[in-house]
Protein backbone atom coordinates (compact mmCIF):
# COMPACT_ATOMS: atom_id res chain seq x y z
CA UNK A 1 0.00 0.00 0.00
CA UNK A 2 1.51 3.22 -1.12
CA UNK A 3 2.68 5.15 1.73
CA UNK A 4 -0.10 7.98 1.82
CA UNK A 5 -2.93 5.96 1.66
CA UNK A 6 -1.27 3.62 4.46
CA UNK A 7 -1.29 6.93 6.51
CA UNK A 8 -5.04 7.74 5.46
CA UNK A 9 -6.02 4.36 6.13
CA UNK A 10 -4.64 4.42 9.86
CA UNK A 11 -6.01 7.56 10.64
CA UNK A 12 -9.55 5.93 10.02
CA UNK A 13 -8.84 3.20 12.12
CA UNK A 14 -7.55 5.36 14.67
CA UNK A 15 -11.16 7.59 14.17
CA UNK A 16 -12.89 4.47 14.50
CA UNK A 17 -11.28 3.58 17.59
CA UNK A 18 -12.19 6.65 18.97
CA UNK A 19 -15.33 6.52 18.22
CA UNK A 20 -15.32 3.11 20.41
CA UNK A 21 -13.97 4.30 22.92
CA UNK A 22 -16.45 7.67 23.10
CA UNK A 23 -19.23 4.87 22.76
CA UNK A 24 -18.17 3.39 25.96
CA UNK A 25 -16.87 6.04 28.00
CA UNK A 26 -18.16 9.45 26.12
CA UNK A 27 -16.61 12.26 24.97
CA UNK A 28 -14.92 13.41 28.16
CA UNK A 29 -13.50 10.04 29.14
CA UNK A 30 -11.46 9.72 25.90
CA UNK A 31 -8.03 9.87 27.16
CA UNK A 32 -4.63 8.70 24.21
CA UNK A 33 -4.23 5.58 25.98
CA UNK A 34 -7.68 4.33 26.00
CA UNK A 35 -8.14 5.36 22.28
CA UNK A 36 -4.34 3.31 20.87
CA UNK A 37 -6.04 0.24 23.34
CA UNK A 38 -8.93 -0.07 21.30
CA UNK A 39 -7.30 0.58 18.14
CA UNK A 40 -4.69 -1.67 19.16
CA UNK A 41 -1.15 0.16 18.96
CA UNK A 42 1.05 2.12 21.52
CA UNK A 43 0.38 5.30 22.62
CA UNK A 44 3.92 6.51 20.78
CA UNK A 45 2.10 5.51 17.34
CA UNK A 46 -0.85 7.30 18.22
CA UNK A 47 1.09 10.53 18.53
CA UNK A 48 2.53 9.54 15.47
CA UNK A 49 -0.86 10.29 13.76
CA UNK A 50 -2.49 12.70 16.10
CA UNK A 51 -0.46 15.46 18.79
CA UNK A 52 -3.37 15.75 21.18
CA UNK A 53 -6.42 14.06 22.40
CA UNK A 54 -8.27 17.82 21.60
CA UNK A 55 -7.00 17.10 18.30
CA UNK A 56 -7.76 13.48 17.80
CA UNK A 57 -11.34 14.35 19.16
CA UNK A 58 -11.99 17.53 17.00
CA UNK A 59 -10.92 15.29 13.46
CA UNK A 60 -13.24 12.19 15.14
CA UNK A 61 -16.34 15.20 14.99
CA UNK A 62 -15.41 16.62 11.61
CA UNK A 63 -15.46 12.48 10.60
CA UNK A 64 -18.71 11.74 12.37
CA UNK A 65 -20.16 14.77 10.32
CA UNK A 66 -18.74 13.26 6.71
CA UNK A 67 -20.45 10.10 7.42
CA UNK A 68 -23.89 10.83 9.34
CA UNK A 69 -23.96 14.48 7.65
CA UNK A 70 -22.23 14.75 4.16
CA UNK A 71 -21.76 11.40 2.55
CA UNK A 72 -25.07 10.70 2.12
CA UNK A 73 -26.01 13.58 0.10
CA UNK A 74 -25.24 13.70 -3.57
CA UNK A 75 -22.82 15.25 -5.29
CA UNK A 76 -25.46 17.31 -7.34
CA UNK A 77 -28.96 17.30 -7.47
CA UNK A 78 -29.80 14.76 -9.85
CA UNK A 79 -32.06 15.41 -13.05
CA UNK A 80 -35.75 14.64 -13.16
CA UNK A 81 -38.51 14.48 -10.23
CA UNK A 82 -38.23 11.23 -9.24
CA UNK A 83 -34.43 11.04 -8.57
CA UNK A 84 -34.63 14.49 -6.42
CA UNK A 85 -37.60 13.00 -4.44
CA UNK A 86 -35.65 9.84 -4.00
CA UNK A 87 -32.38 11.71 -3.08
CA UNK A 88 -34.42 13.92 -0.80
CA UNK A 89 -35.99 10.64 0.99
CA UNK A 90 -32.31 9.32 0.91
CA UNK A 91 -31.14 12.05 2.91
CA UNK A 92 -34.28 12.34 5.42
CA UNK A 93 -33.56 8.49 6.39
CA UNK A 94 -29.50 8.24 6.37
CA UNK A 95 -29.31 9.03 10.40
CA UNK A 96 -31.69 6.58 11.40
CA UNK A 97 -29.55 3.85 13.26
CA UNK A 98 -30.77 0.58 11.18
CA UNK A 99 -28.13 -1.86 12.85
CA UNK A 100 -25.49 -1.88 15.35
CA UNK A 101 -22.59 -0.13 13.70
CA UNK A 102 -25.02 2.82 12.94
CA UNK A 103 -26.85 2.56 17.06
CA UNK A 104 -23.14 3.40 17.44
CA UNK A 105 -22.33 5.97 14.85
CA UNK A 106 -25.87 7.74 16.31
CA UNK A 107 -24.81 7.55 19.70
CA UNK A 108 -21.46 9.15 19.12
CA UNK A 109 -23.18 12.23 16.90
CA UNK A 110 -25.92 13.02 19.97
CA UNK A 111 -22.41 12.78 22.32
CA UNK A 112 -20.93 15.29 20.11
CA UNK A 113 -24.05 17.30 20.26
CA UNK A 114 -24.41 17.29 23.92
CA UNK A 115 -20.89 18.39 23.78
CA UNK A 116 -21.25 21.49 21.58
CA UNK A 117 -23.73 22.78 24.04
CA UNK A 118 -20.32 23.30 26.26
CA UNK A 119 -17.54 23.55 23.70
CA UNK A 120 -17.17 26.59 21.07
CA UNK A 121 -14.76 23.86 18.43
CA UNK A 122 -17.01 21.20 18.25
CA UNK A 123 -20.35 23.78 18.00
CA UNK A 124 -18.86 25.12 14.96
CA UNK A 125 -18.45 22.26 13.09
CA UNK A 126 -21.34 20.77 14.11
CA UNK A 127 -23.81 23.83 13.23
CA UNK A 128 -22.18 23.83 9.86
CA UNK A 129 -23.00 20.34 9.09
CA UNK A 130 -26.63 21.14 10.22
CA UNK A 131 -26.92 23.83 8.00
CA UNK A 132 -25.15 22.34 5.26
CA UNK A 133 -27.97 19.54 5.71
CA UNK A 134 -30.90 21.81 5.29
CA UNK A 135 -29.19 23.50 2.74
CA UNK A 136 -28.98 20.20 0.61
CA UNK A 137 -32.32 19.13 1.57
CA UNK A 138 -33.83 22.99 0.45
CA UNK A 139 -31.82 22.63 -3.12
CA UNK A 140 -33.66 18.85 -3.36
CA UNK A 141 -37.04 19.96 -2.56
CA UNK A 142 -36.78 22.89 -4.86
CA UNK A 143 -36.10 20.67 -7.10
CA UNK A 144 -38.63 17.81 -6.73
CA UNK A 145 -40.96 20.34 -6.19
CA UNK A 146 -40.02 22.46 -9.74
CA UNK A 147 -40.32 19.33 -11.95
CA UNK A 148 -43.54 18.17 -9.91
CA UNK A 149 -45.50 21.46 -10.32
CA UNK A 150 -44.35 21.56 -14.00
CA UNK A 151 -44.89 24.78 -15.89
CA UNK A 152 -46.38 26.45 -12.96
CA UNK A 153 -43.37 27.12 -10.70
CA UNK A 154 -41.54 28.62 -13.72
CA UNK A 155 -44.27 30.64 -14.91
CA UNK A 156 -44.35 32.31 -11.91
CA UNK A 157 -40.66 33.99 -11.83
CA UNK A 158 -42.15 36.75 -9.16
CA UNK A 159 -42.48 34.25 -6.36
CA UNK A 160 -38.59 32.68 -7.08
CA UNK A 161 -37.36 34.08 -3.77
CA UNK A 162 -40.73 33.35 -1.97
CA UNK A 163 -40.44 29.61 -3.23
CA UNK A 164 -36.26 29.92 -1.95
CA UNK A 165 -37.67 30.59 1.38
CA UNK A 166 -40.55 28.34 1.86
CA UNK A 167 -38.12 25.13 0.65
CA UNK A 168 -35.82 26.31 3.33
CA UNK A 169 -38.19 26.53 6.14
CA UNK A 170 -39.77 23.07 4.66
CA UNK A 171 -36.42 21.83 4.43
CA UNK A 172 -35.12 22.90 7.84
CA UNK A 173 -38.91 21.06 9.26
CA UNK A 174 -37.80 17.83 7.37
CA UNK A 175 -34.32 17.93 9.07
CA UNK A 176 -35.71 18.31 12.35
CA UNK A 177 -38.23 15.65 11.84
CA UNK A 178 -35.57 13.49 10.42
CA UNK A 179 -33.09 14.58 13.80
CA UNK A 180 -36.18 13.93 16.71
CA UNK A 181 -36.89 10.36 14.65
CA UNK A 182 -33.08 9.98 14.57
CA UNK A 183 -33.09 9.93 18.63
CA UNK A 184 -36.20 8.34 18.99
CA UNK A 185 -34.86 5.00 16.99
CA UNK A 186 -31.88 5.46 18.76
CA UNK A 187 -33.10 4.89 22.13
CA UNK A 188 -35.64 2.19 20.98
CA UNK A 189 -38.84 4.69 21.20
CA UNK A 190 -39.64 3.93 17.05
CA UNK A 191 -38.54 1.33 14.60
CA UNK A 192 -36.52 2.71 11.83
CA UNK A 193 -38.89 1.10 9.57
CA UNK A 194 -41.44 3.30 10.93
CA UNK A 195 -39.27 6.65 10.89
CA UNK A 196 -38.81 5.56 6.91
CA UNK A 197 -42.47 5.07 6.55
CA UNK A 198 -43.38 8.78 8.04
CA UNK A 199 -40.23 10.23 6.74
CA UNK A 200 -41.88 8.97 3.14
CA UNK A 201 -45.30 10.63 4.09
CA UNK A 202 -43.72 13.64 5.21
CA UNK A 203 -41.98 14.08 1.73
CA UNK A 204 -44.91 13.53 -0.19
CA UNK A 205 -47.05 16.23 1.74
CA UNK A 206 -44.63 18.40 1.06
CA UNK A 207 -44.55 17.93 -2.81
CA UNK A 208 -48.36 18.03 -3.02
CA UNK A 209 -49.12 21.19 -0.67
CA UNK A 210 -47.41 23.41 -3.52
CA UNK B 1 -37.60 22.62 57.58
CA UNK B 2 -39.50 19.53 58.59
CA UNK B 3 -37.38 15.92 58.32
CA UNK B 4 -38.41 14.77 55.04
CA UNK B 5 -38.92 18.06 53.90
CA UNK B 6 -35.31 18.64 54.42
CA UNK B 7 -34.32 14.99 52.95
CA UNK B 8 -36.10 15.69 49.54
CA UNK B 9 -34.21 19.37 49.40
CA UNK B 10 -31.18 17.05 50.18
CA UNK B 11 -31.60 14.58 47.19
CA UNK B 12 -32.54 17.74 44.72
CA UNK B 13 -29.39 19.94 45.78
CA UNK B 14 -27.50 16.47 45.00
CA UNK B 15 -29.16 15.80 41.79
CA UNK B 16 -27.71 19.34 40.76
CA UNK B 17 -24.82 18.94 41.56
CA UNK B 18 -25.13 15.17 39.43
CA UNK B 19 -26.03 17.57 36.45
CA UNK B 20 -23.15 19.10 36.83
CA UNK B 21 -20.72 17.44 36.85
CA UNK B 22 -22.65 15.18 33.63
CA UNK B 23 -22.62 18.58 32.20
CA UNK B 24 -18.64 18.89 32.28
CA UNK B 25 -17.79 15.10 32.34
CA UNK B 26 -20.52 13.06 30.60
CA UNK B 27 -22.03 10.30 32.45
CA UNK B 28 -19.15 8.26 32.33
CA UNK B 29 -17.48 10.86 34.25
CA UNK B 30 -19.43 10.79 37.20
CA UNK B 31 -18.08 9.82 40.20
CA UNK B 32 -19.42 9.72 44.09
CA UNK B 33 -16.37 12.16 44.85
CA UNK B 34 -16.87 14.50 41.84
CA UNK B 35 -20.93 14.85 42.90
CA UNK B 36 -20.61 15.01 46.26
CA UNK B 37 -17.30 18.02 45.89
CA UNK B 38 -19.66 19.39 43.60
CA UNK B 39 -22.89 19.45 45.81
CA UNK B 40 -20.03 20.49 48.89
CA UNK B 41 -20.90 17.60 51.09
CA UNK B 42 -18.28 14.57 52.08
CA UNK B 43 -18.67 11.48 49.53
CA UNK B 44 -19.90 10.13 53.32
CA UNK B 45 -22.90 12.35 53.65
CA UNK B 46 -23.65 11.71 49.37
CA UNK B 47 -24.03 7.85 50.29
CA UNK B 48 -26.60 8.58 52.99
CA UNK B 49 -28.86 10.07 50.21
CA UNK B 50 -27.64 7.67 47.10
CA UNK B 51 -25.74 4.19 47.57
CA UNK B 52 -24.44 3.76 44.42
CA UNK B 53 -23.01 6.05 41.22
CA UNK B 54 -25.65 3.49 39.39
CA UNK B 55 -28.15 4.75 41.62
CA UNK B 56 -27.48 8.67 41.81
CA UNK B 57 -27.47 8.52 37.45
CA UNK B 58 -30.63 6.82 37.24
CA UNK B 59 -32.69 8.97 39.87
CA UNK B 60 -30.65 12.00 38.01
CA UNK B 61 -32.29 10.51 34.15
CA UNK B 62 -36.06 10.31 36.39
CA UNK B 63 -35.77 13.99 37.22
CA UNK B 64 -34.47 15.39 33.95
CA UNK B 65 -37.54 13.45 32.82
CA UNK B 66 -39.43 15.12 35.06
CA UNK B 67 -38.15 18.62 34.46
CA UNK B 68 -37.83 18.41 31.04
CA UNK B 69 -40.83 16.39 30.02
CA UNK B 70 -43.43 15.56 32.16
CA UNK B 71 -43.52 19.42 34.47
CA UNK B 72 -44.64 21.06 31.40
CA UNK B 73 -47.56 19.05 30.23
CA UNK B 74 -50.72 20.31 32.09
CA UNK B 75 -52.47 17.76 34.50
CA UNK B 76 -55.61 17.41 32.50
CA UNK B 77 -56.36 18.21 29.17
CA UNK B 78 -57.62 22.19 29.71
CA UNK B 79 -61.35 22.84 28.48
CA UNK B 80 -61.41 25.09 25.16
CA UNK B 81 -60.14 25.38 22.23
CA UNK B 82 -57.70 28.50 22.58
CA UNK B 83 -56.61 26.72 25.86
CA UNK B 84 -55.68 23.62 24.41
CA UNK B 85 -54.27 25.01 21.54
CA UNK B 86 -52.37 26.98 24.05
CA UNK B 87 -51.14 24.54 26.36
CA UNK B 88 -49.97 22.15 23.30
CA UNK B 89 -47.67 25.34 21.69
CA UNK B 90 -45.97 25.60 25.51
CA UNK B 91 -45.30 21.73 26.05
CA UNK B 92 -43.74 22.11 22.61
CA UNK B 93 -41.63 24.61 23.10
CA UNK B 94 -40.66 23.89 26.93
CA UNK B 95 -37.42 21.85 26.20
CA UNK B 96 -36.10 24.53 24.08
CA UNK B 97 -32.82 25.95 25.78
CA UNK B 98 -33.39 29.82 26.45
CA UNK B 99 -31.31 30.71 29.39
CA UNK B 100 -27.79 28.70 30.65
CA UNK B 101 -29.68 27.07 32.87
CA UNK B 102 -31.92 25.26 29.87
CA UNK B 103 -28.92 24.80 28.03
CA UNK B 104 -27.45 22.49 30.87
CA UNK B 105 -30.32 20.76 31.32
CA UNK B 106 -30.69 20.17 26.71
CA UNK B 107 -27.46 19.31 27.39
CA UNK B 108 -27.49 16.67 30.19
CA UNK B 109 -30.66 15.43 28.68
CA UNK B 110 -28.70 14.83 25.39
CA UNK B 111 -26.19 13.13 27.18
CA UNK B 112 -28.87 10.47 28.59
CA UNK B 113 -30.05 9.67 25.31
CA UNK B 114 -26.77 9.00 23.76
CA UNK B 115 -26.30 6.55 26.80
CA UNK B 116 -29.57 5.16 25.89
CA UNK B 117 -28.26 3.59 23.53
CA UNK B 118 -26.18 1.01 25.50
CA UNK B 119 -27.83 1.21 28.73
CA UNK B 120 -31.29 -0.92 28.99
CA UNK B 121 -32.11 1.06 32.28
CA UNK B 122 -31.51 4.49 30.78
CA UNK B 123 -33.62 3.31 27.55
CA UNK B 124 -36.44 2.16 29.10
CA UNK B 125 -36.81 5.71 31.51
CA UNK B 126 -36.15 7.71 28.44
CA UNK B 127 -38.15 5.56 26.06
CA UNK B 128 -41.06 5.59 28.36
CA UNK B 129 -40.53 9.67 28.93
CA UNK B 130 -40.65 9.77 25.07
CA UNK B 131 -44.30 8.24 24.62
CA UNK B 132 -45.49 9.77 27.74
CA UNK B 133 -45.20 13.18 25.79
CA UNK B 134 -46.63 11.98 22.34
CA UNK B 135 -49.20 10.54 24.52
CA UNK B 136 -49.99 14.22 26.25
CA UNK B 137 -49.77 15.60 22.80
CA UNK B 138 -52.43 13.94 20.98
CA UNK B 139 -54.48 14.64 23.63
CA UNK B 140 -54.54 18.46 23.45
CA UNK B 141 -54.74 17.65 19.73
CA UNK B 142 -57.51 15.86 19.83
CA UNK B 143 -58.85 18.74 21.71
CA UNK B 144 -57.95 21.50 20.05
CA UNK B 145 -59.28 19.84 16.69
CA UNK B 146 -62.58 18.83 18.31
CA UNK B 147 -63.20 22.01 19.68
CA UNK B 148 -61.60 24.01 16.35
CA UNK B 149 -63.85 21.86 13.95
CA UNK B 150 -66.81 21.93 16.68
CA UNK B 151 -70.17 20.03 15.68
CA UNK B 152 -68.74 18.69 12.03
CA UNK B 153 -65.95 16.09 14.71
CA UNK B 154 -68.73 15.02 16.74
CA UNK B 155 -71.30 14.24 14.12
CA UNK B 156 -68.66 11.95 12.38
CA UNK B 157 -68.47 9.23 15.04
CA UNK B 158 -67.40 6.33 13.03
CA UNK B 159 -64.52 8.06 12.31
CA UNK B 160 -63.86 8.65 15.89
CA UNK B 161 -60.37 5.87 16.21
CA UNK B 162 -59.12 7.08 13.00
CA UNK B 163 -58.89 10.77 14.36
CA UNK B 164 -57.20 8.82 17.09
CA UNK B 165 -54.68 6.87 15.12
CA UNK B 166 -54.55 10.23 12.82
CA UNK B 167 -53.35 12.29 16.02
CA UNK B 168 -50.82 9.96 17.73
CA UNK B 169 -49.29 10.46 14.11
CA UNK B 170 -49.32 14.27 14.14
CA UNK B 171 -48.20 14.17 17.75
CA UNK B 172 -44.85 12.18 16.70
CA UNK B 173 -44.74 14.48 14.34
CA UNK B 174 -44.93 17.56 16.32
CA UNK B 175 -42.44 15.91 19.20
CA UNK B 176 -39.73 15.29 16.74
CA UNK B 177 -40.06 18.94 15.48
CA UNK B 178 -39.62 19.93 18.91
CA UNK B 179 -36.87 17.36 19.50
CA UNK B 180 -34.97 18.18 16.48
CA UNK B 181 -35.23 22.07 16.96
CA UNK B 182 -34.31 21.48 20.45
CA UNK B 183 -30.93 19.87 19.36
CA UNK B 184 -30.14 22.66 17.09
CA UNK B 185 -31.24 25.72 19.42
CA UNK B 186 -28.60 23.52 22.01
CA UNK B 187 -25.44 23.23 19.76
CA UNK B 188 -26.38 27.23 18.31
CA UNK B 189 -27.53 26.26 14.89
CA UNK B 190 -30.84 27.61 15.25
CA UNK B 191 -32.31 30.44 17.59
CA UNK B 192 -34.98 29.76 20.54
CA UNK B 193 -37.37 32.20 19.14
CA UNK B 194 -37.11 31.12 15.74
CA UNK B 195 -37.76 27.63 16.72
CA UNK B 196 -40.87 28.94 18.91
CA UNK B 197 -41.75 31.10 15.25
CA UNK B 198 -41.97 27.81 13.46
CA UNK B 199 -43.64 25.12 16.26
CA UNK B 200 -46.36 27.68 16.62
CA UNK B 201 -47.07 27.85 12.86
CA UNK B 202 -46.93 23.75 12.84
CA UNK B 203 -49.60 23.53 15.22
CA UNK B 204 -51.72 26.35 13.09
CA UNK B 205 -50.82 24.38 10.00
CA UNK B 206 -51.87 20.87 12.14
CA UNK B 207 -55.45 22.44 13.15
CA UNK B 208 -56.18 23.77 9.57
CA UNK B 209 -55.44 20.93 8.15
CA UNK B 210 -58.74 18.88 10.02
Amino acid sequence: MPRIVDHEHRRTEIVMALWQVIHENGIDGVTLRAVARAADISVGRLQHYFDSKAELVLHGCRQIVAAAVDDHGPAKVPPGPAAARHALVDLLCAPLPHDEGFRMGAAVWTSYLAKAASDPDIAEIVTEALARRVSTLAELLLAARTTATGQAANNNNNNHNDDDDDSSVEALRLASISEGFTQRVLTGAMTPDHARQLLRTEVDRCLTRQ
